[in-house]
């Protein structure tokens, strides 16, 4: 039966469960990515293990997110993860290298093989047909040790290509034109897999921005086939022999079907404060424009950059339109340096910065109150650019080299009038630099790791006790997002190695003593209600919690990764068989688990619970595999048993 | 009567006293100079007056300090900045554009101008023989509405350079020099004029790096000589009108006197944690270093980035030392691109900022925990990079380089084992580049001023009254520094513009209460030792505790530039004429300042305060001038009534 190339990739790597869309699989992993923000902590976590080295064909180590470095957390973290990647056998990419997924295309990107990254973003690998998905750290580290990576099979939605984009509309349109089809939902359980003639169009980094952000639309990854696009790519990067041609079987089909004819795709434009909330450019055009940004996680590749650069070049950005380049990586900017690209910004007026995330997750660049921003990036959730308020549009670099010239949102199809389009063609040989990654070697294998103050090594957290007894300390409402719970930003993103420090802002938006009162408590249970726990993968969501004594959640439903990370940190995640029992827990309620443990091992699904002397049952709806973890106080305990059991 | 250049300037200047050293003397000032960080306050002051206009001959405002941009408020701030620019008439120079110091004499210095800037690093103007003072922003404010700036008149140091410096020495090595020989106090009150044959073996630039860090040496400014050498810059700029030849008549002479001889300057190295503690490289060679930074406010010109370029091209920064490099301005780094200097750099695995001050305030690039940093800066105060304990050293371009290079303090005459020192003319011709500065024109003079959130106005002050009754809110010890009472960093300094707002930090470090207390006593007194708010120039000092209800200061002794703004607010600087009544003030005593205006107005130097109804004696001792100033309520009411009387 012929295969579509998704369902090939995944049987080529498949170790446990079934191919069957909802079914828990488990599946080999090749590469893994961290990057800075995720990583300190996943990095513990691996070393909580207790191995010897990674078990990856390929571990990489990015530092791109805690740039700003405004004390000494940011580079005692740095200093922490190049040593111990000097120690485990990682490669470590020094900070201002590059954005993880721009570097890791570039050097190391391999068609046909899995990856596993802490970073939602991790899919644009993409570009060079990869399989890879992005998880909580704990779900890494795990890869890194060399073991499987669980999740339900997701459907595979067949999109097929055809025709060729027109002057002046590029990739970011394409997944725009996604989000206009799909919403930010719309693809949840689902890889996408591009075919089709329309394919061929397109280079590995416009791929790589379309499988970048397939991740707005909710997808678990995208797949693109490896052909002469990615050949050509992986040639100019001096890696040829990496190439491989992969493609769907022809007569292939697909779970789900939809179909794009780039010919007819138009500029649009993703306003506030949703990637969803698509508009063509004709109905926002007008619109004063403060600050235009281009780079950074998405459109950060040489063409992006070119194009932005030719567009500008010989004029200047509108005076009011304060105009940012953040590359990609140090590779891109030599490159666009190379071909008169730095000059050309530099002498519209660009500030050009370091390459790495910086604005993209709120670190520097944050508008003013009520400016619009257009920027290239993936994301334009409330408040991600560190601004209340903020008015950012996400959009193509043609759209925001449009607006950085005009002042005002301007469709780029009407520079036409002025100029031609400068249809960007890549280098047919880039200049290689991969001399800011510090590669494994047997010497550096002797490195003693550092750990500045803010290292603080992982908590151990005890296992399942046979009864359980705990008190409510906080109850809230429907739609809690892991922001809440543990909130991002640069004041509280230098603190994810040091989980003590970062604890102190669980729940701090709404319940500032959080934290206090846990502490003066003991064991505790948060009560919630619907989708508990949406937004980010963020796994110091549950971590943090767990470390200040929280035993149990009882919500009316979860969302799915807190979910997975809830188990895999030893916080039972329960959920009300009757939701009207809600009402019956108060904050300062003593709630008790009996025999809690012997109910884990003997698989009930069905848990009760006493409150006030009265019994209500919750569910706990996990799989044997979480069960276990569960039962162990979470999935570093359970690993750590077993791989002294494989040592043993 | 033959003059030295110094004081040929000042007389082209005086309107208001006599050039005898220590009296009081009121100059007209030609240029101001403003940058964000003090420039917000500064422009609030400005603007207070109510005047239509700057009175300058030119005005320009800088963006250089908050960069950081971590939240609305550095954006506001740059907003407000830029409209109140285009409505007064002042140059604003774009965010990213670069130091004010670096672009000043790049498209604006003047040979013989004076010049007042709320930048202490101000006198580096005399890299195009400018005579150019650092000041509070109040006073440049009072500048940019056409008045004189008064400060005590100072002794004029001579200094003849000899000779010519060896290769891997350069211009750094000078001003290290004089720290060696006069430490961070020696020249205090003193205007250092370098004359001799050695001056025209320094470059504009050269000049400039020494001029700035006089400051450092204590210096009011430096002066050098407008020569063939000026001129071959300001032609480079393609400004050669604005040249003129400018130097100290045939046998002038000087109050002090010094020389050095240009050949025998060897390597310095400023070590932690003070400018003056000058070390020779051979001191310290082999110190592991973990990052090197070159630019911001010194060594940030097209030679100082070219040659440290030149020695890292074709090679790579050790992997332990991470290298950062802070262009002094757009136009430095396009030139440094023109001349292949920005591909070496990123070749040599360099993260290249965008143009600014950067780490050199604390904006960024802080090191971690214990690392031994590198720096062209002019300062290493303890904790200024935003980490407690740092360690970091002032060095020239060459000695940084050599530090990248090896990941170590490396005497950089060692390179010349293997290479030859690359000696860097500047260009000829420099690209030249102003499209970042919005120059004053008749249709932004109707521009609206933009006030974000974060832009509060100022604060009105009341007159002194008849007669005082305040409490003592807190009693501290000898040595307080402004940075006690007003810290900056990374977290205080955008509130600058927000007097409310920042007043909450006053003694946040000691006495983390201190703005309740004085909120809930009305007017309070503070009570200090000797030496009384040392340290950095900051007006914030003065003015925020005014806001807070502070209406005198009862010390042992005074910093002079402390008590200068005390003044400037309307916050009487007390000395006890007998320092063992230091004793009776304790924290909530109550202490009478009866009939206080009447003596004042009667010019009275000796000021009874009743504590505990015992009567003490205090000193006022300040000029008529300040007096005048002090009944007003502050400097701002006095000249606001004064402009009053001129337009009646």
């Amino acid at each position: 039966m012929p295969r579509n190339l998704t369902r090939k990739i995944l049987e080529a790597h498949l170790v446990e469960g079934k191919l069957i869309p909802g079914e828990e699989i488990g599946i080999k992993i090749d590469h893994t990515l961290l990057q800075d923000a995720t990583g300190t902590m996943a990095m513990l976590e691996f070393e909580a293990l207790g191995l010897e080295g990674v078990k990856t064909l390929l571990s990489a180590q990015y530092v791109d997110h805690n740039l700003l470095e405004t004390d000494n957390k940011n580079a005692d973290d740095h200093r922490y993860l190049q040593s111990a990647c000097a120690r485990y056998g990682i490669h470590f990419s020094l900070p201002g290298n590059g954005v993880s997924h721009q570097v890791h295309m570039e050097r190391f990107g391999r068609p046909g093989l899995t990856m596993l990254g802490a970073d939602s973003h991790t899919p644009g690998a993409a570009g060079v047909s990869m399989l890879a998905i992005g998880a909580g750290g704990l779900d890494v580290a795990m890869a890194m040790a060399g073991r499987l990576y669980y999740f339900p099979c997701p459907k595979v939605l067949g999109v097929k290509l055809t025709g060729q984009l027109p002057d002046w509309v590029s990739a970011k349109d394409v997944i725009l034109e996604m989000l206009r089809r799909y919403d930010v939902k719309g693809c949840v359980g689902r890889i996408i897999e591009y075919y089709g003639p329309g394919v061929k169009t397109l280079s590995a980094t416009d791929r790589e921005t379309i499988g970048n952000m397939g991740t707005e639309v909710g997808a678990t990854t995208t797949v693109f086939p490896s052909d002469e696009r990615t050949r050509e790519y992986l040639v100019a990067q001096g890696r040829g022999d990496a190439w491989e041609e992969l493609a769907a079987d022809p007569g292939a089909d697909y779970d789900e079907h939809d179909e794009i004819d780039l010919a007819k795709v138009e500029p649009l434009i993703a306003c506030p404060s949703s990637p969803g909330n698509i508009k063509r450019l004709s109905e926002v055009a007008g619109t004063k424009v403060e600050q235009v940004i281009v780079g950074s996680s998405v459109n950060s590749s040489f063409r992006d950059l070119m194009v932005t650069a030719k567009i500008v070049e010989g004029r200047r950005h509108h005076p009011q339109t304060y105009f940012h380049i953040n590359p990609g990586s140090r590779q891109v900017l030599e490159n666009v340096a190379e071909h008169g690209g730095v000059m050309a910004l530099l002498m519209a007026g660009a500030r050009i910065h370091q390459s790495g995330c910086l604005g993209c997750i709120g670190m520097g660049q944050a508008p003013g109150t009520g400016q619009v921003s257009l920027r290239t990036f993936p994301r334009n959730f409330p408040g991600r650019s560190g601004t209340k308020g903020d008015q950012v549009y996400l959009c193509s670099p043609e759209t925001a080299a449009a607006a950085a010239l005009k002042g005002a949102i301007t469709d780029p199809r009407d520079l036409g009038q002025e100029m031609e389009y400068p249809r960007v063609a890549d280098p047919q040989k880039y200049i290689v630099d991969e001399g800011s990654i510090v590669f494994p070697s047997k010497e550096l294998r002797q490195t003693e790791v550092q750990r500045g103050p803010n290292i603080r090594p992982l908590p151990h957290f005890d296992p399942l006790p046979d009864s359980l007894s705990a008190e409510v300390v906080i109850k809230v409402e429907d739609n809690i997002s892991t922001d809440t719970i543990m909130p991002a930003g640069n004041k509280v993103l230098p603190l994810r190695s040091n989980i003590e420090a970062i604890s102190e802002f669980v729940y701090y938006q709404i319940a500032p003593d959080f934290h206090k009162e846990c502490k003066a408590r003991g064991n505790v249970v948060v009560i919630g209600g619907e989708n508990y726990g949406q937004g980010s993968s963020r796994e110091h969501a549950a971590l943090a919690p767990r470390f200040l004594g929280v035993r149990a959640k009882i919500v009316k439903s979860f969302a799915r990764i807190h979910k997975a990370n809830l188990c895999n940190f030893g916080i039972l995640p329960l959920t009300f068989k009757n939701p009207a029992d809600y009402q019956l827990f108060e904050k300062g309620k003593k709630v008790e688990f009996p025999d809690i443990r012997r109910r884990l091992e003997q698989g009930d699904t069905e848990i009760p619970v006493k409150v006030d002397g009265k019994e209500v049952t919750t569910l706990l709806e996990v799989s044997d595999r979480q069960r276990q973890h569960l039962l162990a106080g979470g999935t570093l305990n359970f690993v750590k048993r077993e791989l002294g059991k494989e040592k043993g």
